[in-house]
């Protein structure tokens, strides 16, 4: 099994952090294929960046799904998700996706800690746009600046812990995230100082794109997912403009 | 006052549509100026369509936005706006916003009539991004093949009658939207046949742009739609890099 | 354009800073005319109010809508707006939902700050009348008594700007409307010194009375804001009984 | 115990009907007083009408409640509910409200059956206000005339069985209500051609009334339900002024 | 009339609180009977708990039902109702529903005070399945051991009084549900200290199943409520299997 | 990894069908064993069914589960899960909940087909209970009696294909949910005849257990699925005691 593991930021140190959680989570036999975008924002943070980030991962995934059996869109707000899983044949899994639909069969309620307040707002409306806001038991967000942001996760460790355990006494969360792809990796050493499941958004990902491709379900060609009917573009670069005109 | 009218689609024909329904809606000393995509759909109509059109109105706000008062993004989904809310100082209205705000105002719920099956979902998710899913009392499309899409108000303009009157009969719908820019326009003529206020989706774009630059407000330095940080970002056009990085 | 500015309070102070706010809000060509409760109030704040400032409210309309475009029933709570919509042939606004309609084109989440404890509760059942509870960031009252509503703007001016910054910096207020009609015209004083777009529900009512106006949208034969049927009734003002027994 | 029946419209004769299902509902020891409406509409059946019939059924709490250990407004909208829990001092119990929950102890979801298309908004939004719309499996309305309202159940018993058993098979009803005071004492005779419980909305309204009364709670000084503050009021009938200035 | 009062704990002494509290409440003419669980927990408060609890209740009620008219499930969270509701021919009534829609003709918004933080989870999830979320102010639990569940109530009454309090005075309640079968008949002692209604959830109960006993509506025999259809069981109780396959 | 299929249904025949869809889903190295409940129904169906085969899926789960790595429930409606949540140390999936998380990742709306009127209502209130309702196009079922329970997928087959089709188009499902355990391995027969992806109960089941044991969280200790506190326990299977009483 090959998986596409698409990051829509242009930091490659973000995609080795996010390697570095995918792949001791792959089973025996899958194939994990990084990609890191080409254009657009070192770390999408903004509803303006994730319009633009979203574009950018449609036309990662048309250049380059071919042969793959699922893809990951690896950054935590999922930008592009709902229109990858109508142009591409294959599965698209969203990074948050996976980890709130993980979250939700380890407790009733889950909070999302993430390392900047910026990505507060985004990440409200991601959860909203999945529908699992009854399901949120709060987002907490780390104040102040850090040094660099693919390696935030050593330099707020910490702060990270205290804030998962903040949200778990005052907030009443079930189930930690640890949010923002800079965050990879980082539950597996920290989930003994939390006394409640803590999901690694990254790993969730890996184990769900796994499991929708072992399902081998078709295509939508009816519903609201089916391809869009093909029509003439302008403008657009070339993969990507052939997904909507054949 | 000068207002941009923002056709994120790369038709011509519907810009003129939608110049036909704003030119007698604006009030004197209100001047439009009118901007078709030059890159993108002939007509957006799906969610991976909305993801690159909406990136596409953001590039072209970047460009064109200087010397305005307020823009409209003149497509019934409102693609790019909450971005281009967070990225730009003057007020920028979006076409579905405007109609269903209007819409509120004049009774208790709305009612969308559209042109084509493929655009319910879009809008479906449109209302509810706008968290007025409440007010909606349903969508109703018609189903079938159109001639042209610039043209498809009068080749269906008996047919979306008669939905807009099955609306108010069936489901209740105390105002009705004809949506759709193709549509724009077409209220004023069907008005006298239908037996509730009917909003044109682009008079009421209009009206709302006009209130809001009137109104004089400030851009938010704080809260969640204040400017997007500066950081480095590679490969956008330029006006609209400028925006992230000044 | 004749627009009828109708206080349901009988306080003319307050009816005089209404005024004060919606004449420098309304273009040129629009005439206000300025009405005040002849029995009920000196200020409404609780649902029992609210009951028996409605009905005065249509009393009012009764006796006064004719000759006018539109009307603003200008109480924060809207106490008897859907009543009136019911029987009038020409738009009706309420203060509050011009100025929360306003303020959702704004940002995502609107604060209402107020000025009493005693407002709270019925601007609550307010917003979720009109169906946007999903839009507000919460409700903030200043404590403790004032001199005279109709200058407890001036007496707490600094007071309610401080609230206005904790709306946002604490409830994450993207818009801060000012509310509860002895506020109007605060706005403009005080929005340089909050972060967000300030609404003022007065100009904004006026706004979009006077945008309604000019759509000129038909009064509702079906639906449920459609004139209630002619009925003998019993003990009501001469104009209001004609309203529903022409 | 004694229980004031409250009937907000001017109908003699529904009165009776009111009092015709109550009487045989009260408990040994409960004494039951009717009350018609002095002035106001035959039969309230919009918002407009709610708005200024909840203001005569303050009035008439005003001028009559002295005496009561608990009162009934009887009108299935419960005009004036809310406004009356904070001017009076013993529980008021709405006619819709005790109905919607004794239904609720009985099953999931109940239907309203009603004998008029115009009575369906105004209970939809009854049902809002309580915040049971989600219990609510559906208003169903009779479409055509009756001879005469005060009589209207026995004209229509076949149709308003069937419209019940039709909102059972169709609507997946647990729960009947034969909703509007003109319907009073109709589910007695009917219950045995309906397999679901029919709630009989005056009997419920006075078993909810004695419940409460025998629970001999307190009136609320804090809360948003204590007596509004005094204040001087102009042009209200006597008793009523006295309520908000003592 | 002949009401169960069900205790679905095995605790002698909360019956004895119970029925405490139970026995003021009833009419002349109520006999009520205790019956305290003889298998299960001394006192249910978690999921877990509940499940096995629930089906204990269920177990009571089929051998024990014959010659009531109504039943209560005398535990906060309501262990089995729902079910019982199938089963069973009589009404049966929740504590907890009880005390929750008598609150809500109290009032617009219910604090739940009680003695235990394990609590809170199992209460809130309680609110939701009666789909009353919306009317809910809160739930406040007391931190810290005590010495006899059975006589928590006189060792706490202080610090319940004072979270009560808060509950009005931080969480804006309307109204307060002293909640927990341990706490039954202790409003009665503690109302004058709080300055809202005050439920007993035990004396709620007993009003609520005298009520519904005397309307006299029919078991559904359609809708979800209807008696499972029979079939085949193993390992059941007796009395419980007859109730599925008589 | 061991993964323990729990039928809390006394049916054998189902669990064969449930094995006959588990064995080809499982991973390599996934070694799975069934166990069919010792007492309780032959297909649980009802509220009352499910309070009960719950608890026996308890005190199955205290017995079973040791040396397991995760364990599923295989009914449909989830019976007992949140409390065996609380209860034991291994990750435990619900086979509805797994099929609804799955559905989720495979387009907006899911429809639930399934075999039975009978099964609508539990299947409801599960859906509400996992917080999926807004996520639910609607659940259809078929009328009409079948011969045997543990071969109704062959029985029906083109009825339910049928059923999932309207769903499709009716409904606007973007996936479908052949539900009901009796169902489990239907899906791969008939996915060819669907134009939308369909989820197999059981399959997805077995990927989601996999899952979550490969992520090797840890067991809550805090939050709401702590394990409930020690207390003694009164007549319960000595295993199950044990889990409340170590």
């Amino acid at each position: 099994m090959r998986i596409l593991v698409l990051n829509p930021n242009t930091s490659q140190g973000i995609t080795d952090r996010l390697m570095g959680a995918a792949l001791p989570a792959a089973a025996a036999g899958t194939e994990l294929v990084a990609l890191t975008a080409p254009r657009g924002f070192p770390y999408i943070a903004t509803r303006a960046e994730a319009q633009i980030g979203g574009a950018v991962a449609l036309e990662m995934l048309a250049e380059h799904h071919a042969g793959f059996d699922a893809a990951i869109i690896a950054a935590f707000g999922d930008p592009g998700l709902f229109g990858a899983r109508e142009l591409f044949d294959i599965p698209v899994v969203g990074m948050a996706e996976a980890a709130m639909l993980t979250a939700c069969m380890l407790g009733r309620r889950f909070a999302i800690v993430t390392f900047a307040q910026a990505l507060g707002p985004w990440y409200q409306e991601c959860v909203e746009s999945h529908g699992l806001a009854g399901r949120l038991a709060g987002i907490r967000m780390l104040e102040g600046r850090f040094a660099s942001v693919a390696d935030v996760q050593d330099e707020k460790e910490e702060l990270l812990v205290d804030l998962a355990n903040k949200a778990v006494q005052e907030d009443e969360a079930d189930v930690v995230i640890l949010a923002g792809a800079p965050l990879a990796g980082l539950a597996d050493k920290v989930k003994a100082r939390i006394p409640v499941p803590v999901v690694d958004q990254m790993a969730a990902a890996v184990k769900q794109a796994e499991a929708l491709a072992s399902l081998r379900v078709r295509k939508a060609t009816a519903g609201t997912f089916r391809r869009p009917a093909a029509k003439p573009v302008i403008g657009l670069p070339e993969a990507l403009a052939r997904r909507f005109n054949p």
